[in-house]
């Protein structure tokens, strides 16, 4: 193994205080228990909240910033922050409209936010993200995992609740966004964690995991190295029968109303943006062909599992609501426009 | 050899449609011969213009928008734009006030770019890029490598340039920014060029490379591997060597008077965001000590070298006319802010 750290049970707070550093002007960090709070928040809005294993950067402290997270919490790398990290950062950030977590699905995720939302003094409410269709349950998982498409609920919620709007609003637009998301990835190598010293996964040079998880988990299946033709082409339709399925009433390519589309292609740390970028031009000919129309896109690392080299596709069925809140304003360090 | 290609000869094209579809709001690409201008160009400026092998990316493509390029010509991986891209690309976007190319210092490009400037019909100027202080000469290279550094030279001469400044104000900027710019970087594995189909060079589990080059070439020395804090101090070491004997008279770090900088950790492709942010953490501190205030910041894969894990180190030293083109408003796919 061959990473840039000092030492190993320091690199989560050697990282993060370079974190805070970098964007000062941004974020806070606190540390025992390690959470980073927004700077310059407005006033009487709902606190939006995320956090999860570290090692998917810049998922979730990149998206702490005007129009998005209020707080995120950082566990150790692809392990659960503990719930004191989400009582503190609650108690940072609250600001008496109550307290939104996003939670990616994962079950000690999931486990640890319960114990806080029971432990706060506040009004609060979880939206649960779960847009991985590859596989119904899986490692760490009960139901779907959490996936590229929790930045985009992220983005949504963080948005709305910029305007003043209430829990439950902020909370029915992330159930909304992350019933119309549907994401799925391809390894072609393994990460490796740095306190484990070796890669997660063996892998062969010439094959790939399809559906694979963002801690390399295990996908649909192990299949020999393809072009990437032959790959996107099982990748989309993965997502575009899961998008059928699930939304017959909201999403029928036939009727040509609820045709337009986010598409995200998400790189999951060693791949080059040259061949994301041509992973883009397949998928997005794909879904045109299926009556999707590409209104919106997004290609680069925007939730990663450390040094995989891989990617995963994203499609967000978009509606009015939808787009107004993608396209607002926002200003962290990992997403900006508009200011 | 895993990578996400269809076929090796069409990969460019490929990934370049992707990239003008996914941001078609922002460019116009344009084939045979093969560059990508700026939509919605302010008339009357002059038109900024670079390009150079491709495999770097965002640099130069995603660099074009609002307050940064005009054009850029894509060369095949790791290969210089031939003159024919560069002229076309003149003949497309310039609005007489002349063209300035933005160049990185290797052979080729500097060939290629000299024999489109002397077929060019309008007035026209260069400036070339050298912030790599790792070595001299190089194995492309006579004089200083172009690195990280080009993407700060292209972002303030196009602020200046989006004021309507004249051609010589624009080169006398750049030409600035590089002076005071010095970056270096360091390799831990190669990079695998997909029409070699193999690493560029080999490099041990326990080894690393000093001074890499973008493309893998040589730098100072192969080394064994060591933690990240011995890394960054011999990195800052020798940007600071640098700094202190060409910038005599520009930068005394006892004057306390022009130690405002920029620090940039640019990833080279497979290198953890979580690293990068470690790494700022180690440079900000040793520049702080030797006087150094770093009051601009920038963690990202902005000059890729493919899948390279590694990273480079970038400092410029600021003044108030290179901090205003910094800060000023810039829109492109890769470096956004303040619209």
């Amino acid at each position: 193994m061959k990473k840039f750290i000092t030492k190993i049970d320091d690199m989560l707070v050697d990282s993060l205080n370079g974190f805070a550093t970098a964007h000062a002007d941004l974020v806070n960090l606190h540390l025992d228990p390690h959470f980073i709070t927004r700077k310059n928040k407005s006033a009487n809005k709902v606190a939006v909240i995320s956090g999860g294993g570290s090692g998917h950067e810049p998922l979730h402290s990149g998206y702490i910033g005007y129009g998005m997270l209020d707080a995120a919490c950082p566990g150790h790398v692809f392990t659960s922050p503990t719930p004191d990290q989400m009582l503190a950062a609650a108690e940072a950030v609250h600001a008496d409209k109550g307290i939104l977590f996003i939670v990616k699905n994962y079950a000690g995720d999931v486990m640890n936010f319960e114990m806080a939302a029971e432990m706060l003094p506040f009004e609060h409410a979880t939206v649960l993200t779960s847009d991985d269709v590859a596989v119904t349950n899986s490692t760490y998982t009960t139901g779907r995992r959490g996936v590229a498409g929790t930045m985009i609920v992220e983005k949504c919620i963080g948005s709305l609740a910029e305007t003043g709007a209430s829990l439950q609003a902020c909370k029915a637009l992330g159930d909304k966004v992350n019933s119309r998301t549907a994401s799925m990835g391809v390894a072609l190598t393994s990460c490796t964690v740095p306190a484990a010293g070796r890669p997660t996964f063996d892998i062969d040079d010439n094959e790939l995991e399809m559906g694979v998880g963002i801690h390399g988990e295990p996908g649909r299946r192990r299949e020999a190295m393809r072009e990437a033709d032959v790959i996107v082409k099982d990748l989309v339709a993965a997502i575009l029968e899961d998008l059928e399925s699930v939304h017959l009433k909201a999403f029928d390519i036939n009727s040509g109303e609820t045709s337009e589309a986010l598409l995200m292609i998400n790189g999951f740390g060693a791949t080059p943006l040259m061949e994301l970028y041509l992973l883009y031009n397949l998928a997005a000919k794909l879904f045109n062909q299926h009556g999707l129309q590409i209104s919106r896109s997004l290609v680069g690392n925007y939730t990663t599992a450390l040094d995989m080299a891989g990617a995963s596709i994203t499609i967000c069925l978009l509606d009015d609501e939808i787009k107004q809140h993608w396209d607002s304003p926002v200003h962290t360090s990992a997403l900006r426009w508009g200011r």
